[in-house]
């Protein structure tokens, strides 16, 4: 699973060739029903990993996933952890696991996390299950319109309206998920299209993901041009870029030809650390992105999209684009980003190596007050090699981020979507995906409270994951998101709308309570002998960092 | 609130006349915004509670909330806990709330008791935030199809393009949800419609819910004529028809005609206990509804629906009339059914009063093995007058609702949704709305997970309610539901995916984790004494009752 996870999504779509079938599928000769034939077929495709959270019309699917070899179930308690774990699982093993989820008000669930999944480019498959489509007419009390609901968060919506059909439909959903970068496909299997037989027994389908499209050569050498031109210029690197051969492509085109680099403020998965190529990320805020951009008069889009504001802001601009500045698309998120990259390399002449490649170092253990800038420094003290760190830290996550720049070679999983509560399930997901790495995942007191049932899953399934969780007691970000939108100043109400901290929540109760080892370190020095046992120590751990 | 509350929902349009605008809000000069446009009129329509989880795009409507006088906010820290307490305020206030959510995966995480709420017939406003109207375009991180996921969860979908159209779309909003029986109104509020200022300053428009409209009587004739000649008549009961009014309406007419009456599955609201009308509850399981209705010769429906099973299984009815029965509208859902209902009962010269009336009765604490049962009886010798009871005990509810049978009166809220996470968000809500109530909560464990940062939300207002967690390890529910769809023997991974118990939730862990008070119990003993004292003491209460 690892080494898929490393490889180019692209390419997995060739693995799956009619000679990896095994024999056995096709020759059978008994009968099955429709959710096993579904099951097989995804099977076949490699999903292997089905986070769910079942309800009564999806019993033949728990059914069949209890009978068909090869698939392994992963309970949540909340749809918003199964959906955010499947995204942690796709984005780090590069192709999709399913998602099993219950009606409308269970997707319903599950869409926030599906949202943030859809903005990374993640393969998902999701699986929905609806009531019968006999029983849809009368409105039963769990009713609902499913792919109205699915629609704004996949790029692909089917329904299996007979039994024959799921096959080719999830075979058809597998290749959808596994296009560049990568896509939600929702697949709603009403009950008796899951329970009636099939009346013959082919070999499951094979899904056909189609290849990521080429950037044509006229689009490289124009890109070339520019940089020539452009007296300052800007390369914008997003989704597969940040992966390691990519980026070292990028490097040497900087080094060619003087331009920058820099990552769109979120990124899907970045692959940094000592010995690859640093990038510098374009500000959250806006007044801050256009300050950092300022002077650049191209900005050359790989992978990455014309950068925007997160949020508009009364009299500030939406468009990040410095004046005088003027942007040119190398390739767009949805065609063969990395190879764009290497050609462009080629075209300017560039080097083969580069001399700026991140060199290793520790910032030291954190001292004095603990903070998020300690907390960070501790991080990237103790950060192990190959380490995958799910970064929600929002307003705390910075320090961490800059702390760790120098540390071994790591992966590193941002929130594309913007929808808190992401965090804990992404960990889990990328736990499971790669059972060998320590999974870091450093959260917002806020944004941990949405999804926390996912310490569960973790818990359940031995995961090796650490949360660290900083306890500010508030949505820190929306203080100062208040006052950035001209709200005026907040009274004793809005404040009341803004921080956590009444109650305190105790979260490493909480994680006890779901069977997580947990500590809570008030002091620089208790957290970092807290962190350097969770990372001595294999097994799912919180520290709650009370700040 | 509370005499609000007793009253009929449908008389709540007439306290909104003119002469109740308070004349400082008409008069003022100076400018205002549009968040704060909208809030006020709001207030004006009698909307005085906004649970809420806001983000950056909803900032001016926490500064109007901050600004604008009469609007208490109440922060849930999921969405799922904030729609959940919007529904259980709407059913006891009988007039909604607002909710303030962030964008579409804001809106998201609350659809799943959004959807209870509908199916409940709940008058909810949701306000949900937006881009401004020209950043919409850009497809920032945030950014998704609002409309698509609020249509299936709400009767009624706008959004406001310009600041000027949100009181007028805010009254529209609040005219809507006061419909019969109480519907979903979903208000999408873009950033700069929020922050725009407003031209001119008018007195907030005034909401003129339509009133239910009155059954004809032509039908009240035809129901009567059917009553007296069917052989076996059964009414259906739905909705409004459960308040205590209109149920001693129907035992009238059934003391007239013989008829039988019954209950849906599932009600938003039965006003029942000693010196009220009992009446049967149709069973959930399709077969035995069936078996309940043997016979019966006319349905006539009151408020109610036709019978539909909650789910289809393989070759068993989806309409659970039986065999030689039809069926006969009294009064839809959206009608005048207490209305309706009395003029049944004078039509077919029905008694004044009725001796069939609950006999007030307790079933004594209960003793040996603590269970389901036994937890039932002594909630039915302690349940104090007045009380409410949010029910979502699934497996475990039904004794409690038994043995609570003659308890002093008491308001009965149920799921009506089948979207499980709703009961302690309910029980929250409830609490806003009647704050001199007790409230109890019975709560499965699975359900309980969803939504268990409600109980933050408890402790934060010092609601008064207690929780009573059925903690038997299990989606107990799915475990009979695997057998009776056919799905075979589960084996290993199927049990794995209904059950919860690896590792064990320690929910008086959860509980005091988020600051209310909490014991665990796992005998009778302990149990009754747990119980009593929560009921001698104000303030929220957890009790994980271990099975």
């Amino acid at each position: 699973m690892i080494a898929l996870g490393q490889s180019n999504p692209r390419q997995i779509g060739i693995a799956f060739g009619p000679d990896r079938w095994p024999a056995d599928l096709a020759a059978g000769e008994h009968a099955m029903n429709g959710a096993e034939a579904l099951i097989e077929t995804l099977v076949a495709n490699g999903v292997e990993v089905c986070f769910n959270n079942p309800g009564t019309s999806e019993m033949h699917l728990v059914g069949a996933i209890d009978k068909v070899p090869g698939m392994r179930p992963i309970l949540g308690l909340f749809e918003g952890a199964v959906t955010g774990a499947a995204d942690g699982y796709g984005r780090m093993a590069g192709k999709p696991a399913c998602t099993l989820l219950h009606l409308g008000p269970g997707l319903g669930n599950g869409l926030a996390n599906l949202h943030n999944a859809k903005k990374a480019g993640t393969p998902i498959v999701n699986i929905v299950g609806e009531h019968a489509t006999y029983h849809r007419k009368y409105d039963a009390p769990l009713s609902s319109d499913i792919a109205s609901l699915a629609r704004p968060m996949s790029h692909w919506v089917q329904t299996v309206e007979h039994a024959a059909d799921g096959p080719r439909l999830a075979s058809l959903a597998v290749a959808e998920a596994l296009g560049t970068p990568g896509r939600i496909a929702t697949l709603i299997l009403p009950a008796d299209s899951a329970w009636n037989e099939l009346g013959r027994r082919d070999a499951p389908p094979r899904a056909r993901p189609a290849a990521a499209p080429q950037v044509p050569g006229a689009r490289i050498d124009a890109a070339a041009k520019a940089l020539r031109e452009a007296k300052s210029a800007a390369i914008v690197l997003g989704n597969d870029a940040m992966r390691e051969g990519p980026l070292l492509a990028a490097a040497r085109i900087a080094a060619a030809t003087g331009a920058r680099l820099y990552a769109e403020t979120f990124s899907k998965r970045t692959e940094r650390g000592a010995g690859r190529v640093a990038v510098k990320t374009i500000p959250y805020f806006a007044e801050m992105a256009l300050d950092e951009l300022k002077g650049v008069d191209l900005l050359l889009l790989a992978g990455a999209r014309i950068p925007i504001a997160f949020f508009a802001y009364p009299g500030k601009a939406s468009v990040l684009v410095p004046e005088g500045a003027r942007t040119q698309d190398l390739a767009r998120p949805d065609e063969d980003v990395p190879d764009a990259l290497e050609a462009l390399a080629e075209a300017v002449g560039a080097p083969r190596s580069v001399n700026t490649l991140q060199e290793a170092k520790r910032p030291g253990l954190g001292e004095g007050r603990l903070n998020a800038h300690e907390i960070g420094r501790t991080l990237g003290e103790l950060l192990p090699e190959n380490a995958i760190v799910a970064d929600e830290g929002c307003t705390c996550g910075l320090w961490a981020s800059v702390h760790t720049a120098g540390a071994p070679p790591h992966d590193w999983l941002q929130l594309t979507g913007g929808s808190i509560g992401l965090g804990i399930p992404l960990a889990t997901g990328a736990a499971v995906a790669c059972p060998d790495r320590k999974v870091v995942c450093i959260q917002g007191d806020g944004g941990a409270m949405y999804t926390i049932q996912a310490l569960w899953t973790q818990a359940r399934e031995g995961l090796d994951v650490v949360t660290i969780v900083f306890a500010n007691r508030s949505y820190a970000i929306l203080n100062i998101e208040f006052d950035r939108v001209g709200a005026g100043k907040a009274g004793e109400k809005a404040q009341s709308m803004l921080e956590i901290g009444n109650p305190e929540i105790n979260f490493a109760e909480l994680a006890r309570a779901m069977g997580v080892n947990a500590m809570r370190c008030t002091t620089v020095e208790a957290f970092n002998k807290a962190l350097a046992d969770c990372m001595a120590t294999k097994g799912p751990h919180l520290i709650e960092a009370v700040l």
